[in-house]
């Protein structure tokens, strides 16, 4: 629980309306932080996620949340933004073995950048974000190696990091935990997953396949964290 | 001179429409690149460089030209974005202490973020970016050290720098050197500096204020380069 008479921090956070970052969130605030929630429009194909973000925001009693638009669709490269197929049903093994094509070139980079700056003009020192390194070990750029260079540059690349006003800290609070730990930390929290999406393919009312690699995920996470997923799925 | 029998590679050139990422493009063309040029608009007050961003790409020969919109006005913290006064007739010695209110919160970060992600779509290795930390010491994302630590990153963020079929290198060829020596370099190289726009606070017709830092540093620099600046003043 919060302690209520220490004065609170701001922090960003990078929140996409997903399982992972809302867990994040609810992290954040339990460790003493005001939320600034952050959502970073980067051209996906649906736009179920970034209502979920609000809607997870506000739930979590942000201060604020910011959206902010960039087309990375213009360079395709991904099936998230461009014209691939979302690969469904595909066994364990497949989905753990190399880079998956949902893979978005240079996302997290872009996404942290962009927190830096909100978190520079704001004065918060503590940016948050949910990656992880077990289920998703095929994204570069959701290792801690990745995450450390990032943080160097963060303290060298701005004003209050090179006047020492804000040493920046990237936090991960999830990169070393399962999705059932994920979630079992979430519903501690108090994370209402019903307000989370998760779908790389969903229809266009917002249900998600339940067959992609990250309905796939999620699925086996809630069932082994022993807790019903309080979403509904099309093709389960 | 570029030698026509050997293969060119693509480069991402990042194109603000000023002097130096002009003077930068024609170096990447000299040394045999093929310049994919990207242009950040970034919430600029004025839309003037990106129209001389897309009139320098023309003149160069670009293979392409992408402007990417992101809205980092959305947070303020800079007079270049917000509402904040550009300074005029600033001293030189008061031009080089600390760090202008012209400074754009991770700007560099930022810009350098998404040409990676355009740079790993297309299958370059190498992006150019024209900082300079002589007559801009003020800028913390402008310093050598700060490129080094982006480097790292990029190798780090990529699956093409993680697989190893790309090793990104950031070029910065006008890092160390004077106003004046970029202005002979990019004549040699037939830099055409008409079509370039450095004012800060144009009026309203895109005519160059000369007296914002940025102009006046331009004015100096074409002084002690013993040549004519092709452009017009206002107030000079």
């Amino acid at each position: 629980m919060p302690d209520s008479t220490k004065p609170r921090k701001p922090a960003v956070i990078l929140l996409s309306g997903g399982l992972d970052s809302a867990t994040t969130a609810a992290v954040a605030r339990a460790e003493g932080f005001d939320i600034h929630a952050l959502s970073v429009d980067y051209g996906q194909r649906h736009r179920f996620e970034l209502e979920s973000a609000r809607n997870v925001a506000n739930s979590l009693g942000a201060v604020e949340h910011r959206i902010v638009k960039i087309d990375l669709a213009a360079f395709g490269g991904s099936a998230l933004t461009a014209d691939i197929d979302v690969p469904k049903d595909r066994p364990a093994d497949e989905m753990s073995a190399g880079i998956p094509v949902t893979y978005v070139p240079a996302r997290n980079t872009v996404m942290l950048s962009i927190a830096l700056g909100y978190a520079e003009v704001i004065g918060a020192a503590d940016i948050f974000i949910g990656v992880n390194a077990v289920d998703y070990s095929g994204y570069p750029d959701c290792r801690p190696e990745f995450i450390a260079a990032f943080e160097q540059v963060a303290n060298l690349a701005t004003k209050a990091g090179v006047e020492g006003t804000l040493k920046f800290h990237i936090h991960t609070p999830l990169i070393q935990l399962t999705k059932a730990e994920i979630i079992r930390r979430g519903v501690q929290l108090g994370v209402d997953y019903a307000l989370t999406h998760t779908c790389y393919a969903p229809d266009d009312c917002g249900v998600s396949c339940g067959r992609c690699d990250a309905c796939q995920l999620r699925i086996k996470g809630f069932a082994e964290a022993g807790l019903a997923d309080p979403i509904a799925y099309a093709d389960v």
